[in-house]
């Protein structure tokens, strides 16, 4: 009856309502970074990077703890128009300035920053290609790339070999509501209909970092809210044992 | 026990888990703006003006519905040391793009964008001290100034006489759990010190806009996350009433 | 015979020529600021804040001096049309930086440098609402805030307790000739019409710090001249008496 | 008994207290603009160009009347000390502003903008070598090229035959106080030394466009002021006769 | 002998002075670009996309001619140490403009702009992973995304059945003398040892569209210059062939 | 038959095709930079200064070396048409980038930066009236003005009395094809016309240092390129020798 949803309950591109898009995690994409991963969400594609350095920013210096942070960034042909590019404007737009927050948030919610030592770990994700979910992508992918870029510092003795920076994985969807009926993992012609579009992300023991709901159209009750948050659990579980599998396998 | 709380489970303030700080709403402050409010939450204030112009930006021109946006600003002595003025340094943070955003999305959740026609409303809100909650208090006073700007839009012949562009309230209040307490209204020696902070903005008839929760130190379960919304809940509710008390009463 | 003045030689509003409109000085506004005063010159209201902070920027130190300098800002709903804010657009414009300049070279003018100590005054003048005469009631009310600030600094000890860094008080006001006639402390109204305008800010003892005269309509002769600092002479001197008055009174 | 006066009254330069430096004016300069001067003030030197557009700015269309505008600027090596460019730091400071906002005031002043019709003028004023009063040097050449300019566009018929844009000449000069002693057109080891500072810009029939007095040391007293005017109008006098003498000879 | 060949006269990674590195050319990897190309000079990966929009820039419009531009950017941590931003820095390099500039032109050289008609295509090249000659290698996938841009319009009619844009094809390649040895298509080892450095981009006809030949140590004399541009043209023969040969297989 | 040349070969201003325009140097023109010149190229005329300071820049601290650097810019009204200025537009082009760049290395490949040891020249490029040529006019002055300033460092003991941080002596040339015909240091109306222009800069002895060639229209043939690198070399040698006669003569 709805654009997105078939009278069966599944959706234009053949899911259920609580199906991820297919997810590959290409590990280690990149030759000059310490840890990367190129991470599909269906057509979303992001290339995310952590870069480690010894040593922190000023603020930070002396105080026996490390930081990480990151920076996120879409190509200007990765959407279906194209769009100007922010270095091109000489200003970051907020959309970007707010990503880039909440994925520096996420990640820092599962880094015990005292067994990380005095060391930077910067986060690039760089939207290569964008269909919805961009920022969900990011954090799980980024979650990879900053692991293996763990590894690589306790091989390069930067941080002791007892030392355990991750306290706990993390890893992010979206769910949303659409014609009353709340989904998984939107894909772009699906949240742009959406009335509630929410982000989620959460740790691999399934407790909450961010929960980041927004009424495009109507107002939403309670039940709603439940409901989203069952759905995005689902979503978050699957990605959690895909970054495990990843990171058990050989690094590329 | 804790820093913030008594042994018997009041605050260092002497509020209750569950109590606003003292709130006042000085309507019709600015003697320029269409509608103003100078709003505290305890020693946060915030003034809240609502520029109403006929016409919309291009880009909505020909649609026959209104637009509404809000920009949001700390002035430099708001805070307990000085800023440096984002005009100086010539881009706007994250942050402030942030609680931007939120607060043009939170009014929009509340107006009928036909009804309002081909008109435009800006929002304003400068801290001019701060305490924490700036952001819900900016929301919770900019109601009040945008519901004015209608009716002088109204007296004006800009919109119609039986035309109701808002179609319901809407107020915001931040909660948070301090030492595995949640609580209602932080104050900012409270906020820096919570593990969980949300931000919730929700309408006069009890509904949610947005739902802003973020794990600055532990991550959360479902069952805080349920009682954070509770609180949040009870402060809404006084703050539809305190709004519809303001408004009911004279204009100045 | 004319817009702004009755027959009678009175104006608009009720004023002789040589009349200020209602002064009043909120000392102490703040809660955060070291020393704070929301002036009110008619409508204009303009928020001073007095931020002193122990060193100086790094060219002045060593030499045993102290810093005093001053940034003036409109908030964008202040004036009758709403302006662009000057953080959104990049740039700060060149009527914003020539009297942030002129109010620190104002107040310079009457500290002794040496006394204060290397020791640095901020002082931020933000314009709530601009009904003309916001840069004289920036200055005027300046005066307060940073007066306050150095008593404060010296209870703290951050100068010595005989040190006396202020050598006199300052204030300002505006004078203009319209329709050929010499004003007093010009509200908008009246400034918008002005063939002359003049800004003069004059110590407690009744000497020039600065005296800026720009015939925006016909150039002026001499006595013309002469008439506006006669003129402007009077406003000062009241305005330096209501100074010394509220810092007379209980700091708040 | 100073280091800028000899005990006969006269300056380290040999020059009169009420003497000018050695002014040229080579008219012309520019093969490119409508009208240009090449100005020198003893060694400061100014290149002063005037184009002339058929067309005014949006906000004036229709209006039937002109424009006037200017922009001032200093070469990096222009001084002592080499400044950064201000392209390169992407923002133009608050002197550069407050310079070129009097220059475009002072030539307005003595322009018809009716008999300007719906033209415009731009005067750039770049600083090639200075050695004080490069803004009086700037106005006084920048008056020369704004003349050309007219002529040029009344030869291209952009103006009538019988308009007369110019309703007077403009000049300006700089007066300043040291050691108590007041002297006309300060070089640069003068300036720095000043305790009174004051630019003062004269049409040529002796009436005042702009008076900006500053006391960078000491305040100064109403007799004071007087002295400084009086030295202002010795030196703008002979500036107007040179100008005239320059324009009634043969343009280069 | 030297860091980079051996003596043999083959190079580090092996190979010969004329021999390029492997290339490879991934047409059509974006879904949402009309034209794309994933390019890879050894381990230099360049992101090339061509987006079609019918219409011009104002300047060029009713010129019955299209606009062909480019724009280049490096992923921040497309190199081996991170580099920060453009846009967080708020300003484009003078490198990347360079570049950019560089890559618009030599893709204009081989466009008939009269029979793309009204059209504009912008190139975008971002640089995914940078070992050396990333501009020539997104000038040599640039060409096999606005080849296929061109066709994509050519079925929707914005260009007619028999215009030919296209006029020739284009690539690129750099050479560099590096201990007197001139080489073809430098790594970045190899680059920055290169005493001189040279871009060459020429058609597939052999013509040259830009030498731009640079003494990065000591100058170079006629016949240096002639070996290196020999060197180029073996280069540019072979990427011309395989240009030809990705566009004549299947489009993906 | 042409538009640049007549039927004898000759160009519009009548020199023949391998003739420099008039060159003039004015060694010395300033009397605040260490070292400058202002060059004219017929009606181009480029003011170089040369600015010496001790010490270098923080990342070449303790190198024993030295820099330099350059800085190029055009006043608005050096053109026919009025540019904007890049200080007011906030943001540098990318033409200025270029160029600027293309100054520094051109001068950096004439000196010996152990010899000029750790001390720092920055080159100022001010384009005062632009007629084609102004880049290689400013690489022609500017090794003037840095030449004077090494003699004058030499003088106040900032380099050694038998350092020699010159190896040879920088100059540069504009070439180009109009009409087919090769012509040497195109003219403005010249350089409009031409298929291929080619900036070309040599050493003194012979050697180049930077080889641009760039098809604006059709692209060229190696035969072609070969006659403008002869053509080039031609003016580069007249060039050398004025440099030495300046430079040979009485500074001023």
């Amino acid at each position: 009856m709805t654009d997105t949803t078939t009278s069966a309950g599944s959706r234009k591109d053949g899911r259920t309502l609580d199906q991820l898009r297919p997810i590959t995690i290409e590990r280690g994409w990149s030759d000059q970074a310490e840890g990367s991963a190129l991470i599909s969400f269906g057509k979303t594609r992001v290339l995310c990077t952590a870069s480690f350095t010894n040593g922190v920013p000023r603020w930070k210096s002396g105080s026996g703890k490390g930081w990480v942070t990151a920076e996120y960034s879409m190509l200007p042909r990765s959407t279906n128009d194209r769009m100007d590019r922010e270095s091109v404007k000489g200003r970051i737009g907020g959309r970007t300035h707010e990503i880039s927050r909440l994925i520096g948030r996420s990640l820092r919610a599962v880094v015990d920053m005292k067994a990380l030592g005095e060391n930077t770990i910067v986060i690039d994700c760089d939207v290569l290609q964008a269909d919805g979910g961009t920022r969900t992508a990011a954090i799980t992918g980024a979650y990879v790339a900053m692991a293996d870029a763990i590894e690589w510092a306790r091989e390069k003795k930067f941080i002791g070999q007892r030392s355990k920076p991750l306290i706990d994985s993390v890893s992010a969807v979206s769910v949303g509501i659409i014609d009353g009926t709340p989904m998984l993992d939107l894909a772009y012609v699906e949240d742009v209909r959406a009335e509630t579009d929410m982000n989620v992300v959460v740790t691999g023991r399934g407790l909450f970092v961010e929960v980041q709901g927004t009424a495009e159209g109507a107002p939403f009750d309670r039940s709603e809210l439940d409901s989203l948050l069952d759905l995005a659990l689902v979503g978050t579980t699957e990605l959690a044992l895909l970054q495990n599998a990843v990171l058990a396998g050989p690094a590329e």
